[in-house]
């Protein structure tokens, strides 16, 4: 039979949602809203949306709901029982934005569709397989276990999709390819995927880590956040907003968003141009640790907003990059397109793909396996 | 003529001093006190050996001191007057423990030997040449120009006598060699030399950024240190204590010097060969982040007295990277020896080395030409 999977991704600058039909595979509604006021107005705005939308579909099987941080228990699906929402409230300092609208968005499609199954898929999931060596801070072991300080890392959703695609891709099965999976967007991630299990990753105990991203600061000398607390007279608090929202792209040359900033370095702006330099060196820098950490990459998928769509970004974070084996084809790089694509040149021994990041689709499948409800069925 | 430089070497655990006859090259007497005490005693030690040695050696040309941090201000070696002693009192916050230190040991060496130029040597000198895009942090523009937040990074003298003892065994300028230093001891850091010039290194604004060291943690999510504030009820000041003096191999399994933490490890304890594993792991990463920067790498070196004495670490940092060209000889590796020695295979297209760490040479020189007295005048 067919399954009818309602998807709710809660983002940190938007909410979509997606009513997907998942045999044969088909969008059947699905929408965006942008966080302009508070959470809780964004979560209403969706929620009328998707009253009308139901009000013409019959039979939504189950409720599939992004949860950014799972911690270290929830290293799969799980429904969103009383159990399951506390845990995710616990975690909800590691990204306060992102929680408040998850759980908005439980409620409000508890009330709307009650009696139908709400299930959780966990950005941090697919890094459980983390091994201890790259997962563990340099912390005092009893202070780092009690408060369960590590690196968990996210994205993972959407590194679980480009996984697949890119197997087909590869004719291979998801367990024997090694990947590394740049997702450039609003958050910005590199990861490692080995025989198809992540086994280290850019972000940390938070999104805050790793890469430049649009307003957060991404890697930074752990001395700094407590010297800014001195030099700004700013609590912890206030300095944690400051490094998530006002620092990254968007501290460094006044725009968050990579189109202006390309705006902005075209007309000679010298910091957007730093920025943009910044931004993708980092981006290099992961690639190489990476590939020294795998020692033999299949491909390397770029995927996510500015990853799909910013060819002059691809092109700065490959430039010199052909001693490891990663050698852009200009053209195809600049090509048009939209779907999954190759990007390297033909003889490059490092393959290199862009495939369009769908988290919701990943989520419906996730869900409805969870539910024991293959596709197939 | 012959120049004699009394060079005082004030780190974070002892204070070495030398005294160096340079034409020809001739250690005249040395000594090392460890920092049991308080610094201020140290330093007295200090003086009282220096008192009876001085006493026995005249006419010393000039006093060089290796300081840590030099700031935006220093980027070669100065005279150590009011203006420059109160620079370096200004930068004491990012290296509280060594600045103490120098600042006691300039004061009693003035005191010992009045009217001997006395000259800083800074350690974050050679990093000067950093391009913007690998020493900008991503944080509010005005911010980081304001507080002069940015990657300073250290080592740097040790990275000079490693980049001139590589050069000479290349039989290369200095001007044309790409090297990774590798330097683990105590505090330990990885730099990526381009064409004789520092272009990225793992310390940043502090030496507390980058690798796992004896206790201090190195990389982290920079969220961290201000959950750590709610968690452990801590101000910025004593978190930054913990992440300094009780984290790194110390926090993560009791012992802060390798060759406890190998016994340990090989007493079969668990959090002992996690912390050699993650130690080694975060060295290996910056490898290959500096491979993919430099595209060509001429010579990786291995120093300080991890780096020099230690070929378990070396094996596990160049295990699987031979994809980047980088082949450890095993033999070699494990053969005893002093000096400096290769200890790549015949056959590896980037050559390694140990390279012992000599910061008093390379800082006499300095102070040599500083003062416009070439060894061989």
């Amino acid at each position: 039979m067919d399954h009818k999977i309602l998807v709710i991704n809660s983002g940190s600058s938007s909410t979509k949602y997606k009513l997907l039909a998942m045999n044969p595979r088909n969008v059947l509604r699905e929408g965006r809203v942008e966080i302009g006021q508070a959470s809780g107005d964004t979560v209403a705005q969706v929620s009328e949306r998707l009253r009308v939308a139901a009000s013409q579909i019959a039979g939504i099987t189950a409720i599939g709901h992004r949860v950014v941080h799972g911690g270290s228990r929830f290293t799969c699906p799980a429904y969103l029982d009383q159990e399951a929402l506390e845990t995710i409230a616990a975690l909800r300092r590691y990204a306060p934005l992102h929680t408040d609208a998850v759980l908005a968005g439980v409620r409000a499609t508890a009330e709307l569709l009650p009696g139908v199954p709400q299930v959780a898929v966990f950005d941090t999931a697919f890094h459980a397989t983390l091994p201890t060596h790259a997962s563990a801070y340099a912390l005092p072991r009893e202070i780092a276990a009690e408060f369960d300080l590590r690196r968990f890392g996210f994205h993972g959703i959407s590194c679980q999709h480009a996984l697949k695609v890119a197997a087909e891709a590869l004719g291979l099965p998801p367990a024997q390819c090694n990947l590394i999976v740049v997702h450039l967007g609003a958050g910005a991630s590199v990861t490692a995927i080995e025989a198809g299990a992540s086994v280290d990753t850019s972000m940390g105990l938070t999104p805050l880590e790793g890469l430049i991203m649009g307003t957060r600061c991404g890697d930074i000398d752990p001395a700094v956040p407590l010297f800014l607390q001195e030099d700004l007279g700013m609590t912890a608090g206030e300095v944690y907003e400051l490094l998530n929202n006002e620092s990254g792209l968007l501290g460094m040359c006044g725009v968050a968003d990579m189109r202006d900033l390309h705006s902005l370095a075209a007309s000679g702006h010298g910091p957007a141009t730093l920025a943009l330099q910044a931004f993708c060196y980092r981006v290099k820098k992961y690639i190489g640790a990476y590939f020294a950490v795998l020692g033999r990459v299949d491909t390397l998928v770029f995927t996510g907003g500015i990853g799909e769509n910013d060819a002059r970004v691809r092109e700065l974070v490959c430039e010199g990059l052909s001693p490891l084996g990663i050698e852009l084809d200009g053209t195809k790089n600049t090509a048009p397109g939209n779907g999954m694509r190759p990007i390297s040149t033909t003889g490059s021994p490092t393959k290199m793909l862009i495939i369009k990041a769908d988290e919701e689709s990943e989520i419906a499948e996730q869900v409805l396996r969870f539910l024991g409800k293959e596709t197939t069925a």
